[in-house]
């Protein structure tokens, strides 16, 4: 690029560039005064709201494999923050984008811009600023703002002893849809359930006052619930016969296989909450189930028709 | 760690206490309802005020050596954000924290937290949400909220033709301080400039009525006014003779180097801004210097004593 005058300042083109090219969008977006291209973006909530802000990483190789299609990639980055948007029953509204990654790849960019605004315009979200830098791996995080009415945030903390425990959806189809792709099968809606999860968010925007305590199913049922009961300081019991599972599920696994996914396996996205009212069949369109109850304690019991199961592995573990 | 039930979930413990021990505090913090912990944070801003939010991200390698301090690695990965919403006239609020990195380095977190959480009291800035996950390099993105009074934040795009060009403190002092740094040499005022950057917090919240526009020097003078040249229409002119330089820089480097240092050497964190106002010696307890004047056109012109100087390198390229 040629200096445009005798100093002309040879500005960061390509990080310029690259968010001009693939971030930014045109036309009004709700409640943004300022988006993307100042120091900050500026936001104007409503009176009488509360913010809730969410933020989550993925890191290729940890968090996916290197040759993950990137539009699956930033559809996926989005949504897992969505979800936890919908898990405090808040309505998603901003988002900012840390990105870093080894080059400038056209190919890739735009695959994964397509894939972000896709599950963003779902929810009438609007990308406000973004920072792409330079390193080895690509690493994505991504940062929600929405809000919900003054107080109605629902939080992991309020279950209490009596509570029926309920999820949205399916539970397993996400790890059994990544397992299948790791052994070169593929079944498409559980494969598609791993790729692009569906978060809850007009689900969760009707918990405000229906639910006492919700969490979202990003690590497995097992370890999520948990956390609740942690903040709740409650324990639970659920009912292993009542886990909600999908036919594609259950033809292409054995029981065994099934319970594990449902259990254990993250990137389901359904919202885990529980309530002592009276809970429609389905929220937001989508099918609600009780499966058990949370009990005096501190500890999480699994029974099969009111047998006590023991299990092993569960969970999502970071730095192990 | 054992099971505590039959069934009990292994939760990601790591995650969870890395969390809890290195960036949890406690007590009452502004306009926070909720803090670290749920599936996200709840947040109240006053009614009448606009939400400025800023995210920069920081990668091993590219933006700090390996072997950097991993408190002043904290401190700064805050200050360059602060410094992002100083120079939108906001008062920043509130933190969140995506850190991506190979293992759980108890005693690198440790200085990492405490380096973070000072940056931040300094400016009542809470953590208020956080993701920590696995990688090869560290990479860490900090992403604050603040607010500002309702269309009083300042842009980039508001410097009209004749304003004065204004910066904040001295310029190039963090540039020469890595400079030393690399050579093995150090000066304790340029190195802590380049270590433990100072955001304009004060003196950005002074700018909202007073300048047109502004901007942090973040990648260096020349490629940063551009920006805020090209985002406003408008050309500019700077007086290198102007240039506000500290002793210490005056006294490690010669002319040509003190120039390129303050010219295009990034990291200095200071404000640049316009204004046809009347500007204060002072903003915030910070010196404030004219270097310059907005023009017709879209170039930017450096002379010294009057004439026209040729500059070669400047700015920083992300993908270069």
């Amino acid at each position: 690029m040629l200096p445009r005058s005798p100093c002309a300042a040879p500005r960061p083109v390509d990080e310029f560039e690259l968010i001009q090219r693939y971030f930014v969008r045109d036309g009004e977006a709700r409640g943004v005064t300022t988006g993307i291209g100042d120091d900050g973006a500026v936001l104007q909530p409503e009176p009488g709201r509360e913010i809730v802000t969410v933020i989550d990483t993925l890191v290729e190789g940890v968090h996916f494999p290197a040759d993950m299609p990137p539009a699956d990639l930033g559809y996926r980055c989005v949504a897992v923050n969505l979800s936890d948007i919908a898990a405090m029953g808040g309505r998603p509204l901003w988002m900012t984008l840390a990105l870093t990654m080894p080059g400038a790849d056209e190919e890739w960019l735009g695959g994964f811009a397509s894939g972000l605004h896709e599950a963003a315009a779902e929810h009438d979200v609007s990308l406000v600023g973004g920072d792409t830098t330079r390193g080895d791996a690509i690493v994505i995080s991504v940062q929600i703002s929405g809000d919900v009415a003054e107080g109605a945030a629902v939080h992991r903390s309020g279950a209490r002893v009596g509570d029926t425990i309920y999820v949205t959806g399916t539970l397993g189809d996400a790890g059994a849809g990544l397992a299948l792709l790791s052994a070169g099968n593929s079944d498409e809606y559980l494969l598609q359930r791993f790729l692009r999860p569906t978060a809850r968010v007009a689900a969760g925007q009707a918990l405000p006052g229906l639910a006492s305590a919700a969490i979202d199913v990003s690590d497995g049922l097992l370890g999520d619930l948990q956390k609740l009961l942690d903040a709740s300081g409650v324990g639970g019991e659920i009912r292993l016969e009542a886990l909600p599972l999908s036919s594609d599920l259950k033809a292409a696994f054995d029981k065994k296989s099934q319970r594990r996914f449902a259990l254990s396996a993250g990137d389901d996205y359904e919202l885990c909450f529980t309530s002592s009212r009276e809970v429609p069949d389905k929220l937001g369109g989508v099918p609600v189930t009780a499966i058990g109850t949370i009990t005096d304690g501190d500890s999480l019991v699994c029974r099969n028709h009111g047998e006590i199961v023991e299990l092993a592995d569960s969970g999502y573990r970071h730095f192990q």
